[in-house]
């Protein structure tokens, strides 16, 4: 996208390159350092980061990957980063400080001024995922017996620093919460409008150890901008904005996916990571997935007298177990996904159990009406095969579908992500039910074993 | 959660029900609606809605879910729907007249004044997920030889009934778009300052027809909360606004969490749905997979003289057919979730394919060596078996996790949903590699067939 600067690069045309890059928004220039680390040099991306006037370039670092300001931080002199830290708004530096090695958050810290220091001290021990990691201290708080005049006056003063003043907070002496007033409202309301008599009191906030997926729920509910943050003592400690909301609401989705695939969670993005820690990530779950399937065919193993008088059985045995694993799969996906977005609640389950088993009616009678016909008439298999095969995978379905709509909400109630109880294991477990259903019915209809 | 309330409304005490409500937010009040219509009676939630005063309800009638607004409409006066649809924002209402019936639609264009009509119609036009569709025209425009002052004012007479005013745009004569000017640079600058001297010309916008899940992606990148839709002419013709974008997210989310569980896409809510919609929803994919795994059982069929002679072998084909359903699972959906969040891009393929050799090969030996311990050591297994195993779940892993990281990247680029390609559909090629591979092995390695 960017090869005309990347070339520029490659010539070690550096003011040139920089004063092309300036044509493009800060996000925009943080993808062209990036991928000019991935396509000159990591060296060269460092000197046309330092070559950007400080107020971009610290906004442009806001914007790059974890590893990308970790290597910066490295190429740059200290004076630099303490530049980019201070200019950073509160929360992203909060989240680098988290990032960077503890020497260099020392050093930094050292330079810090006390109180902010302090401060930034307080914000490192909330847990990571929380919404103390997640807020920002840069919001605007007013008073209620402040006019509307007085309050713009005051904005004008303090606000250019402010992540955001498009809601205003009034607190009491003690720093509660009493209120907030929308910019908006302010902007309307004539000059001597006392705040009190336009504040909406009615506030909705989280408490700082709230974890960040119940905090999307609460903007996706609500379609706020911002979400004000307390302490224990109801004392408004900071307030998260929309644009982190929707990065966490992102990543709280990859970890469904990679959950939901038998992955073990990770914060690195495919591309930057290494093959030994992706075959980290996919091992465990593959041999506790394996173990399943070993039990699976020991069960077999347990017909085999009966599979040697009809190897016919055998060619059955994927369509059973694999109808049984997708069904089973789509009835779990519909479940975790309609929890993740609040749809589904725990008090459903026997709901869901109820509405699984007359779906599953529905789809075991398409399905196994199909089988039949293709055993019994279209193929000429026997009568008693051709019934095996289709009881089989009625009652596969049904099992697979009950199981399926109800693991995920039992794994929720005694605190486990339901994510984990998805398709592979669900899988794994419709598998074993469905070779023990499908051999007992053969020993039963065709009458051996 | 509204226990108290529901019990009112049970007992007909629709005025303390009423003032009980009043007591929450407008997300809230439309909760509650919601649980009225489940645990009550329709009516009797209608009833509620009816009392609130007319501001609250048309705020409430948003937030409610698409099924009870149209029975909302259903059972309140023509005028009631009337002052509802003209105190909803645009975008709001153009998503309800895109739900409502035909004839509705018409009696409330029919009584809507001239202006306004037209614009209506036009947007009904867009294609439902398109910017168009998604956009609102309340925003705040002005022109650049404006000042700070004359802007505030013109905001503060006209303001007031657009859905945000935290982003200015300013047009020429011709409407087309000249520049923004956040709400907060109004507020810090000086009275005299004309706009043109702070207006930010280096302006992101999207086309009207424009997909919402590559909007939703300008979003994310730039950490917006509005965004301007222009016409082909560039003219501005409407915002979207991040609220919005949080619901697309979250929707687009929803469908591949579906399409990866072999469901068909659907936007009705799974508690919402009745048993014959979730059966039509699932029956199709099951049939297509079950067909695919009948090529996978005809192809055991044709080792049935070799399986009669080693019956052991189909103890070990559910491990080695899960095993590679789970890994090939495990590639697409990195990848399916990386070509998502624009991590991995098309040109990646060839990078995919070599990390997911080398990633399969550290995996690969961890399993099989694995399995060859567990056969021939543990469980005195004989050494071809052991072998036929080993190499098979070797060869069968290295295949799915490059079909699994490539299928994906392919269907992008020749313009399918990554998604379909996902986890049901590649377990299933993965299953009929798997079989050949085994059986093939066994047939060299065990010397029979």
């Amino acid at each position: 996208m960017y090869e005309e600067i990347i070339i520029m690069l490659q010539e070690k045309q550096f003011n040139k390159a920089r004063n092309e890059v300036l044509n493009y928004n800060e996000a925009d220039i943080a993808e062209i350092i990036e991928e000019a680390i991935e396509e000159v040099s990591i060296e060269k991306a460092i000197i046309l980061f330092r070559m950007l006037p400080k107020d971009i370039s610290s906004e442009v670092f806001s914007f790059l990957s974890s590893d990308t300001k970790l290597e910066i931080v490295d190429g740059i002199t200290d004076k630099e980063i303490q530049y980019i830290v201070d200019e950073l708004f509160f929360d992203d530096m909060i989240d680098l400080l988290e990032e960077l090695p503890a020497n260099v958050v020392k050093k930094i810290l050292s330079r810090t001024e006390k109180e902010k220091r302090k401060l930034i001290n307080q914000f490192l021990k909330y847990p990571v995922d929380s919404a103390g990691s997640l807020m920002t201290i840069e919001y605007a708080d007013l008073k209620k017996e402040m006019t509307v005049k007085e309050s713009i006056d005051y904005l004008k003063q303090h606000g250019i620093s402010k992540e955001t003043i498009y809601t205003c907070y009034i607190m009491d002496a003690g720093r509660r919460l009493e209120g907030i007033v929308p910019l908006r409202k302010l902007i309307i309301n004539e000059d001597d409008t006392l705040l009190k008599d336009i504040m909406d009191t009615d506030v909705i906030f989280v408490n700082a150890y709230e974890d960040q997926e119940e905090i999307a729920k609460v903007f996706m509910k609500y379609d706020f901008i911002a979400l004000p943050v307390v302490d224990k003592e109801n004392r408004l400690v900071g307030i998260i904005t929309i644009d982190d909301i929707v990065d966490v609401i992102e990543q709280e989705n990859t970890e469904d996916f990679h959950r939901m695939a038998a992955l073990m969670p990770s914060e690195k993005q495919y591309m930057d990571s290494s093959v030994l820690y992706l075959a980290r990530q996919r091992i465990p779950w593959l041999l506790v997935l394996m173990f399943s399937s070993i039990v699976t065919g020991s069960i077999i193993g347990k017909f085999e007298l009966m599979l040697s008088q009809v190897i016919a059985l055998v060619t059955f045995l994927p369509m059973v177990m694999g109808t049984g694993g997708n069904a089973g799969a789509q009835s779990s996906t519909l479940v975790i996904r309609g929890m993740a977005v609040g749809d589904v609640k725990l008090t459903d389950i026997l709901w869901v159990v109820w509405k699984e088993i007359r779906v599953s009616a529905v789809v075991g009678i398409v399905l196994s009406t199909f089988n039949f016909v293709r055993i019994y008439v279209v193929g000429n298999g026997s009568l008693g095969l051709a019934v095996t095969v289709s009881l089989s995978l009625f009652l596969v379905i049904l099992a697979a579908k009950v199981i399926g709509g109800t693991l995920p909400i039992i794994a929720k109630k005694i605190g486990i992500d339901p994510a984990i109880m998805a398709n592979p294991l669900i899988a794994s477990l419709t598998d074993m039910i469905s070779v023990t259903i499908y051999f007992i019915l053969a020993t039963y209809i065709l009458g051996i074993g």
